[in-house]
Protein backbone atom coordinates (compact mmCIF):
# COMPACT_ATOMS: atom_id res chain seq x y z
CA UNK A 1 0.00 0.00 0.00
CA UNK A 2 1.70 3.65 -1.03
CA UNK A 3 0.61 6.80 -1.32
CA UNK A 4 1.41 9.41 -3.49
CA UNK A 5 0.19 13.14 -3.33
CA UNK A 6 1.58 16.15 -5.36
CA UNK A 7 0.17 19.88 -6.06
CA UNK A 8 -0.47 20.32 -10.42
CA UNK A 9 -0.15 23.37 -11.80
CA UNK A 10 -2.68 23.66 -14.52
CA UNK A 11 -1.51 26.21 -17.38
CA UNK A 12 -4.38 29.25 -17.28
CA UNK A 13 -6.72 28.24 -19.78
CA UNK A 14 -9.94 30.39 -21.53
CA UNK A 15 -13.41 29.83 -20.46
CA UNK A 16 -14.84 26.75 -21.45
CA UNK A 17 -14.22 22.89 -21.09
CA UNK A 18 -10.72 21.55 -21.87
CA UNK A 19 -9.20 18.24 -21.85
CA UNK A 20 -6.42 18.14 -19.66
CA UNK A 21 -5.66 14.46 -19.58
CA UNK A 22 -2.43 14.33 -20.93
CA UNK A 23 -0.99 17.59 -18.81
CA UNK A 24 -2.06 15.65 -15.69
CA UNK A 25 -0.79 12.01 -16.48
CA UNK A 26 2.66 13.60 -17.67
CA UNK A 27 2.95 15.14 -14.31
CA UNK A 28 2.58 12.07 -12.32
CA UNK A 29 4.67 9.49 -13.46
CA UNK A 30 4.43 7.51 -10.18
CA UNK A 31 0.95 6.31 -11.79
CA UNK A 32 2.88 3.84 -13.87
CA UNK A 33 4.57 1.84 -10.23
CA UNK A 34 0.45 1.49 -9.39
CA UNK A 35 -0.42 -2.01 -10.38
CA UNK A 36 -4.03 -1.57 -8.99
CA UNK A 37 -6.21 1.55 -7.13
CA UNK A 38 -7.50 4.77 -7.55
CA UNK A 39 -6.10 8.57 -8.77
CA UNK A 40 -8.34 11.21 -6.49
CA UNK A 41 -8.00 14.73 -8.73
CA UNK A 42 -9.32 17.29 -6.63
CA UNK A 43 -9.64 21.00 -7.68
CA UNK A 44 -9.10 23.46 -4.84
CA UNK A 45 -10.78 26.66 -6.36
CA UNK A 46 -14.63 27.09 -6.45
CA UNK A 47 -14.91 28.77 -9.64
CA UNK A 48 -13.22 25.97 -11.83
CA UNK A 49 -14.26 22.47 -12.36
CA UNK A 50 -13.09 18.64 -12.71
CA UNK A 51 -15.13 16.14 -14.83
CA UNK A 52 -14.64 13.19 -17.21
CA UNK A 53 -16.51 13.45 -20.65
CA UNK A 54 -15.41 13.10 -24.44
CA UNK A 55 -12.21 13.03 -25.54
CA UNK A 56 -12.31 13.45 -29.34
CA UNK A 57 -14.40 15.90 -30.85
CA UNK A 58 -13.49 19.41 -29.69
CA UNK A 59 -17.49 20.37 -30.71
CA UNK A 60 -18.67 18.09 -27.52
CA UNK A 61 -16.79 20.96 -25.38
CA UNK A 62 -17.77 23.57 -27.22
CA UNK A 63 -21.40 22.30 -26.91
CA UNK A 64 -21.18 21.76 -23.08
CA UNK A 65 -19.73 25.31 -22.89
CA UNK A 66 -22.71 26.40 -24.82
CA UNK A 67 -25.20 24.26 -22.63
CA UNK A 68 -24.04 25.76 -19.61
CA UNK A 69 -23.94 29.07 -20.61
CA UNK A 70 -27.88 28.67 -21.59
CA UNK A 71 -28.67 27.12 -18.37
CA UNK A 72 -26.54 29.35 -15.95
CA UNK A 73 -27.12 32.79 -17.37
CA UNK A 74 -24.98 36.20 -16.59
CA UNK A 75 -27.01 38.96 -14.72
CA UNK A 76 -30.02 36.34 -13.89
CA UNK A 77 -32.36 39.00 -12.24
CA UNK A 78 -31.99 36.97 -8.97
CA UNK A 79 -28.46 36.57 -8.34
CA UNK A 80 -27.23 39.16 -5.30
CA UNK A 81 -23.48 38.20 -5.09
CA UNK A 82 -22.49 40.23 -8.21
CA UNK A 83 -19.79 42.56 -6.81
CA UNK A 84 -16.75 40.07 -8.64
CA UNK A 85 -18.12 40.75 -11.58
CA UNK A 86 -21.22 38.91 -14.02
CA UNK A 87 -19.05 35.76 -15.01
CA UNK A 88 -18.44 35.07 -11.02
CA UNK A 89 -21.68 33.11 -9.62
CA UNK A 90 -22.52 31.56 -13.08
CA UNK A 91 -18.96 29.97 -12.28
CA UNK A 92 -19.61 29.10 -8.08
CA UNK A 93 -22.93 27.24 -9.93
CA UNK A 94 -20.93 25.79 -12.89
CA UNK A 95 -18.42 24.60 -10.68
CA UNK A 96 -21.13 22.84 -7.94
CA UNK A 97 -22.83 21.09 -11.11
CA UNK A 98 -19.80 19.98 -12.67
CA UNK A 99 -18.17 18.74 -9.56
CA UNK A 100 -14.63 19.35 -7.80
CA UNK A 101 -12.98 16.20 -7.89
CA UNK A 102 -12.71 12.81 -10.26
CA UNK A 103 -12.03 9.93 -8.81
CA UNK A 104 -10.68 7.40 -11.54
CA UNK A 105 -9.17 3.83 -11.34
CA UNK A 106 -5.59 3.17 -11.65
CA UNK A 107 -4.93 -0.76 -13.38
CA UNK A 108 -1.43 -1.37 -14.68
CA UNK A 109 0.34 1.50 -14.46
CA UNK A 110 -2.62 3.80 -16.03
CA UNK A 111 -5.67 5.56 -15.49
CA UNK A 112 -8.30 2.86 -16.60
CA UNK A 113 -10.50 5.81 -18.39
CA UNK A 114 -12.99 4.27 -21.02
CA UNK A 115 -11.90 4.60 -25.18
CA UNK A 116 -13.91 8.01 -25.35
CA UNK A 117 -13.03 9.42 -22.05
CA UNK A 118 -10.76 12.09 -21.18
CA UNK A 119 -9.96 14.66 -18.28
CA UNK A 120 -12.05 18.10 -18.47
CA UNK A 121 -10.85 21.24 -16.56
CA UNK A 122 -14.11 23.58 -16.87
CA UNK A 123 -12.55 26.77 -16.19
CA UNK A 124 -16.03 29.03 -15.43
CA UNK A 125 -14.07 32.09 -14.93
CA UNK A 126 -13.12 34.67 -18.09
CA UNK A 127 -10.02 35.33 -16.52
CA UNK A 128 -9.13 32.06 -14.06
CA UNK A 129 -4.99 31.82 -14.17
CA UNK A 130 -3.56 28.76 -13.30
CA UNK A 131 -5.16 26.38 -11.35
CA UNK A 132 -4.29 24.21 -8.64
CA UNK A 133 -4.89 20.26 -8.61
CA UNK A 134 -4.46 18.01 -5.22
CA UNK A 135 -3.67 14.26 -7.50
CA UNK A 136 -3.89 11.80 -4.84
CA UNK A 137 -2.61 8.15 -6.15
CA UNK A 138 -3.38 5.03 -3.29
CA UNK A 139 -2.59 1.68 -4.48
CA UNK A 140 -0.34 -1.10 -4.65
CA UNK B 1 -5.14 -3.55 3.42
CA UNK B 2 -6.72 -5.33 0.36
CA UNK B 3 -7.84 -4.58 -2.92
CA UNK B 4 -10.84 -6.14 -5.45
CA UNK B 5 -11.05 -4.75 -8.47
CA UNK B 6 -12.93 -5.95 -11.65
CA UNK B 7 -14.90 -5.00 -14.62
CA UNK B 8 -18.80 -5.28 -14.89
CA UNK B 9 -20.78 -5.29 -17.76
CA UNK B 10 -24.42 -3.71 -16.95
CA UNK B 11 -27.09 -5.67 -19.03
CA UNK B 12 -28.59 -3.01 -21.87
CA UNK B 13 -31.46 -0.81 -20.95
CA UNK B 14 -33.22 1.20 -22.26
CA UNK B 15 -32.88 5.09 -22.03
CA UNK B 16 -33.93 6.87 -18.68
CA UNK B 17 -32.65 5.96 -15.40
CA UNK B 18 -32.77 2.93 -13.84
CA UNK B 19 -32.15 1.40 -10.43
CA UNK B 20 -28.93 -1.44 -10.62
CA UNK B 21 -27.81 -1.35 -7.16
CA UNK B 22 -28.43 -5.72 -7.14
CA UNK B 23 -27.14 -6.14 -10.66
CA UNK B 24 -23.80 -4.36 -8.86
CA UNK B 25 -24.05 -6.28 -5.24
CA UNK B 26 -24.70 -9.46 -7.19
CA UNK B 27 -21.02 -9.21 -9.40
CA UNK B 28 -19.25 -8.27 -6.10
CA UNK B 29 -19.39 -11.17 -3.83
CA UNK B 30 -15.67 -9.74 -2.22
CA UNK B 31 -17.89 -6.88 -0.65
CA UNK B 32 -18.80 -9.39 1.90
CA UNK B 33 -15.08 -9.77 3.13
CA UNK B 34 -14.22 -6.33 3.70
CA UNK B 35 -15.16 -4.68 7.52
CA UNK B 36 -14.56 -1.31 6.61
CA UNK B 37 -13.67 0.16 3.24
CA UNK B 38 -14.75 2.15 0.05
CA UNK B 39 -16.74 0.54 -2.94
CA UNK B 40 -15.76 3.08 -6.07
CA UNK B 41 -17.81 2.42 -9.04
CA UNK B 42 -16.91 3.88 -12.81
CA UNK B 43 -18.70 3.94 -15.81
CA UNK B 44 -15.90 4.25 -18.70
CA UNK B 45 -18.90 5.51 -20.66
CA UNK B 46 -19.43 9.31 -21.55
CA UNK B 47 -22.89 9.50 -22.64
CA UNK B 48 -23.84 7.15 -19.53
CA UNK B 49 -23.70 7.90 -15.72
CA UNK B 50 -23.72 6.61 -12.12
CA UNK B 51 -25.58 8.03 -9.76
CA UNK B 52 -27.43 7.69 -6.10
CA UNK B 53 -30.86 8.36 -5.64
CA UNK B 54 -34.22 6.89 -4.19
CA UNK B 55 -34.83 3.32 -4.38
CA UNK B 56 -38.70 2.92 -4.22
CA UNK B 57 -40.86 4.43 -6.38
CA UNK B 58 -40.41 4.17 -9.83
CA UNK B 59 -42.42 7.75 -10.61
CA UNK B 60 -38.71 9.28 -9.09
CA UNK B 61 -36.81 7.17 -12.00
CA UNK B 62 -39.50 8.57 -14.33
CA UNK B 63 -39.53 12.33 -12.83
CA UNK B 64 -35.95 12.25 -13.16
CA UNK B 65 -35.37 11.19 -16.75
CA UNK B 66 -38.43 14.01 -17.58
CA UNK B 67 -36.31 16.73 -15.83
CA UNK B 68 -33.14 15.86 -17.78
CA UNK B 69 -35.06 16.07 -21.01
CA UNK B 70 -36.47 19.28 -20.10
CA UNK B 71 -33.53 20.64 -18.47
CA UNK B 72 -31.17 19.57 -21.79
CA UNK B 73 -33.58 19.90 -24.59
CA UNK B 74 -32.44 17.82 -28.15
CA UNK B 75 -31.61 19.92 -31.32
CA UNK B 76 -30.74 22.83 -29.18
CA UNK B 77 -30.14 25.99 -31.86
CA UNK B 78 -26.38 26.17 -30.66
CA UNK B 79 -25.33 22.76 -31.15
CA UNK B 80 -22.70 21.95 -33.33
CA UNK B 81 -22.11 18.24 -32.39
CA UNK B 82 -24.84 17.05 -33.77
CA UNK B 83 -23.73 13.92 -36.27
CA UNK B 84 -24.21 11.22 -33.97
CA UNK B 85 -27.86 11.88 -33.66
CA UNK B 86 -30.04 14.23 -31.62
CA UNK B 87 -29.95 12.39 -28.33
CA UNK B 88 -26.17 11.97 -28.47
CA UNK B 89 -25.16 15.69 -27.47
CA UNK B 90 -27.45 16.46 -25.03
CA UNK B 91 -26.33 12.22 -23.24
CA UNK B 92 -22.61 13.47 -22.70
CA UNK B 93 -24.34 16.49 -20.84
CA UNK B 94 -26.61 14.85 -18.85
CA UNK B 95 -23.63 11.87 -18.04
CA UNK B 96 -21.17 15.11 -16.87
CA UNK B 97 -24.27 16.83 -14.37
CA UNK B 98 -25.33 13.26 -12.96
CA UNK B 99 -21.47 12.16 -12.37
CA UNK B 100 -19.52 9.44 -13.89
CA UNK B 101 -18.80 7.63 -10.88
CA UNK B 102 -20.11 7.22 -7.26
CA UNK B 103 -18.22 6.15 -4.12
CA UNK B 104 -19.88 4.24 -0.96
CA UNK B 105 -18.91 3.56 2.40
CA UNK B 106 -18.14 0.15 2.85
CA UNK B 107 -19.32 -0.93 6.61
CA UNK B 108 -19.70 -4.10 7.98
CA UNK B 109 -19.37 -6.06 4.36
CA UNK B 110 -22.64 -4.24 2.76
CA UNK B 111 -22.62 -1.36 1.04
CA UNK B 112 -23.19 1.87 3.82
CA UNK B 113 -26.29 2.89 1.95
CA UNK B 114 -29.08 4.93 3.36
CA UNK B 115 -32.85 3.34 3.63
CA UNK B 116 -33.66 4.83 0.58
CA UNK B 117 -30.73 5.13 -1.35
CA UNK B 118 -29.93 3.20 -4.63
CA UNK B 119 -27.25 3.09 -7.56
CA UNK B 120 -28.99 4.39 -10.44
CA UNK B 121 -27.82 3.84 -13.63
CA UNK B 122 -28.54 7.12 -15.96
CA UNK B 123 -28.26 5.25 -19.67
CA UNK B 124 -28.74 8.60 -21.83
CA UNK B 125 -28.42 7.02 -24.98
CA UNK B 126 -31.55 5.87 -27.21
CA UNK B 127 -29.69 2.91 -28.09
CA UNK B 128 -26.59 2.56 -25.21
CA UNK B 129 -26.19 -1.15 -25.37
CA UNK B 130 -24.37 -2.76 -21.88
CA UNK B 131 -22.13 -0.39 -20.18
CA UNK B 132 -19.03 -1.27 -18.39
CA UNK B 133 -18.46 -0.51 -15.14
CA UNK B 134 -14.83 -0.59 -13.17
CA UNK B 135 -15.23 -1.34 -9.40
CA UNK B 136 -12.72 -1.27 -7.33
CA UNK B 137 -13.12 -2.42 -3.59
CA UNK B 138 -10.20 -1.23 -0.97
CA UNK B 139 -10.70 -1.69 2.95
CA UNK B 140 -9.75 -4.22 5.47
CA UNK C 1 -2.96 2.30 6.59
CA UNK C 2 -5.17 3.28 8.94
CA UNK C 3 -9.29 3.50 8.60
CA UNK C 4 -11.07 5.54 10.75
CA UNK C 5 -15.45 5.73 9.88
CA UNK C 6 -18.21 7.33 11.93
CA UNK C 7 -21.50 8.14 11.38
CA UNK C 8 -22.09 11.94 12.19
CA UNK C 9 -25.58 13.36 12.50
CA UNK C 10 -25.61 16.89 11.40
CA UNK C 11 -28.23 19.66 13.22
CA UNK C 12 -31.06 20.45 11.23
CA UNK C 13 -30.97 23.07 8.84
CA UNK C 14 -33.54 24.80 6.88
CA UNK C 15 -34.09 24.16 2.89
CA UNK C 16 -30.90 25.83 1.04
CA UNK C 17 -26.86 25.93 0.95
CA UNK C 18 -25.40 25.71 4.30
CA UNK C 19 -21.58 26.04 4.80
CA UNK C 20 -20.98 22.62 7.57
CA UNK C 21 -16.80 22.64 7.33
CA UNK C 22 -16.44 23.25 11.13
CA UNK C 23 -19.22 20.93 12.06
CA UNK C 24 -17.55 18.36 10.49
CA UNK C 25 -13.99 18.89 11.41
CA UNK C 26 -14.87 19.25 14.62
CA UNK C 27 -16.43 15.60 14.58
CA UNK C 28 -12.90 14.51 12.70
CA UNK C 29 -10.40 15.14 15.69
CA UNK C 30 -9.02 11.35 14.14
CA UNK C 31 -8.16 14.16 11.22
CA UNK C 32 -5.35 15.23 13.15
CA UNK C 33 -3.34 11.99 13.04
CA UNK C 34 -3.50 11.58 9.36
CA UNK C 35 -0.15 12.78 7.75
CA UNK C 36 -1.59 12.07 4.23
CA UNK C 37 -5.03 10.07 2.96
CA UNK C 38 -8.44 10.84 2.19
CA UNK C 39 -11.88 11.62 3.74
CA UNK C 40 -15.15 10.48 2.21
CA UNK C 41 -18.18 12.38 3.22
CA UNK C 42 -21.38 10.30 2.28
CA UNK C 43 -24.92 11.60 2.87
CA UNK C 44 -27.28 9.02 3.46
CA UNK C 45 -30.14 10.80 1.86
CA UNK C 46 -32.01 11.70 -1.59
CA UNK C 47 -33.01 15.00 -0.87
CA UNK C 48 -29.88 16.38 0.44
CA UNK C 49 -26.44 16.41 -0.99
CA UNK C 50 -22.77 17.64 -0.37
CA UNK C 51 -20.68 19.18 -2.26
CA UNK C 52 -17.87 22.03 -2.11
CA UNK C 53 -18.50 25.89 -3.14
CA UNK C 54 -17.15 28.89 -1.50
CA UNK C 55 -16.96 29.52 1.99
CA UNK C 56 -17.02 33.15 2.55
CA UNK C 57 -19.94 35.29 1.18
CA UNK C 58 -23.38 34.05 2.39
CA UNK C 59 -24.33 35.47 -1.03
CA UNK C 60 -23.51 32.64 -2.80
CA UNK C 61 -25.36 30.14 -0.95
CA UNK C 62 -28.29 32.14 -1.30
CA UNK C 63 -27.91 32.52 -4.95
CA UNK C 64 -27.09 29.31 -5.66
CA UNK C 65 -30.33 28.07 -3.85
CA UNK C 66 -32.41 30.36 -5.70
CA UNK C 67 -30.73 29.12 -9.25
CA UNK C 68 -31.04 25.48 -8.09
CA UNK C 69 -35.19 26.53 -7.62
CA UNK C 70 -35.22 28.39 -10.69
CA UNK C 71 -33.91 25.04 -12.69
CA UNK C 72 -36.06 22.57 -10.72
CA UNK C 73 -39.74 24.29 -10.01
CA UNK C 74 -42.54 22.79 -7.80
CA UNK C 75 -45.32 21.52 -9.43
CA UNK C 76 -43.59 21.19 -12.90
CA UNK C 77 -46.20 19.58 -14.97
CA UNK C 78 -44.68 16.27 -16.34
CA UNK C 79 -44.03 15.40 -12.32
CA UNK C 80 -45.79 12.32 -11.23
CA UNK C 81 -43.82 12.04 -7.90
CA UNK C 82 -46.40 14.52 -6.19
CA UNK C 83 -47.56 12.51 -3.28
CA UNK C 84 -45.07 13.45 -0.78
CA UNK C 85 -45.70 17.30 -1.16
CA UNK C 86 -43.97 20.00 -4.15
CA UNK C 87 -40.72 20.18 -2.54
CA UNK C 88 -39.94 16.76 -2.62
CA UNK C 89 -39.27 15.60 -6.48
CA UNK C 90 -37.25 18.80 -7.01
CA UNK C 91 -35.10 17.47 -4.09
CA UNK C 92 -34.47 14.27 -5.38
CA UNK C 93 -33.36 16.07 -8.40
CA UNK C 94 -31.62 18.52 -6.67
CA UNK C 95 -29.21 15.77 -4.86
CA UNK C 96 -28.58 13.97 -7.76
CA UNK C 97 -27.57 17.15 -9.23
CA UNK C 98 -25.36 18.50 -6.34
CA UNK C 99 -23.92 15.18 -5.56
CA UNK C 100 -24.15 12.23 -2.41
CA UNK C 101 -20.65 12.23 -1.69
CA UNK C 102 -17.29 14.54 -1.50
CA UNK C 103 -13.95 13.06 -1.04
CA UNK C 104 -11.39 15.79 -0.05
CA UNK C 105 -7.87 14.96 0.10
CA UNK C 106 -5.64 15.08 3.68
CA UNK C 107 -2.44 16.74 4.12
CA UNK C 108 -0.78 17.34 7.28
CA UNK C 109 -3.46 16.27 9.40
CA UNK C 110 -6.39 18.47 7.70
CA UNK C 111 -8.70 18.45 5.03
CA UNK C 112 -6.20 20.26 2.07
CA UNK C 113 -8.88 22.18 0.91
CA UNK C 114 -8.41 25.80 -0.98
CA UNK C 115 -8.89 29.05 0.85
CA UNK C 116 -12.10 29.80 -0.22
CA UNK C 117 -13.66 25.90 -0.09
CA UNK C 118 -15.80 25.16 2.23
CA UNK C 119 -18.20 21.80 2.51
CA UNK C 120 -21.69 22.73 1.76
CA UNK C 121 -25.04 20.81 2.91
CA UNK C 122 -27.67 21.35 0.15
CA UNK C 123 -30.92 20.80 2.05
CA UNK C 124 -33.42 20.25 -0.25
CA UNK C 125 -36.47 19.40 1.36
CA UNK C 126 -38.32 22.38 3.64
CA UNK C 127 -38.29 20.39 6.71
CA UNK C 128 -35.58 17.62 5.77
CA UNK C 129 -34.31 17.48 9.55
CA UNK C 130 -31.17 16.14 11.10
CA UNK C 131 -29.01 14.32 8.06
CA UNK C 132 -26.65 11.70 8.38
CA UNK C 133 -23.56 11.61 6.84
CA UNK C 134 -20.78 8.67 6.89
CA UNK C 135 -17.66 9.90 6.91
CA UNK C 136 -14.59 7.61 5.82
CA UNK C 137 -10.94 8.55 6.91
CA UNK C 138 -7.86 6.59 5.28
CA UNK C 139 -4.40 7.19 4.86
CA UNK C 140 -0.91 7.29 7.39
Amino acid sequence: MRWHQTQLRLKPRSRGFHLVTQEIVSALPELGSFKIGMAHLFIQHTSASLAINENADPDVRGDMERWFNHAVPENARYFEHTTEGPDDMPAHIKALLAGTAVTIPIRGGRLALGTWQGIYLGEHRDQGGARTVVATLVGE
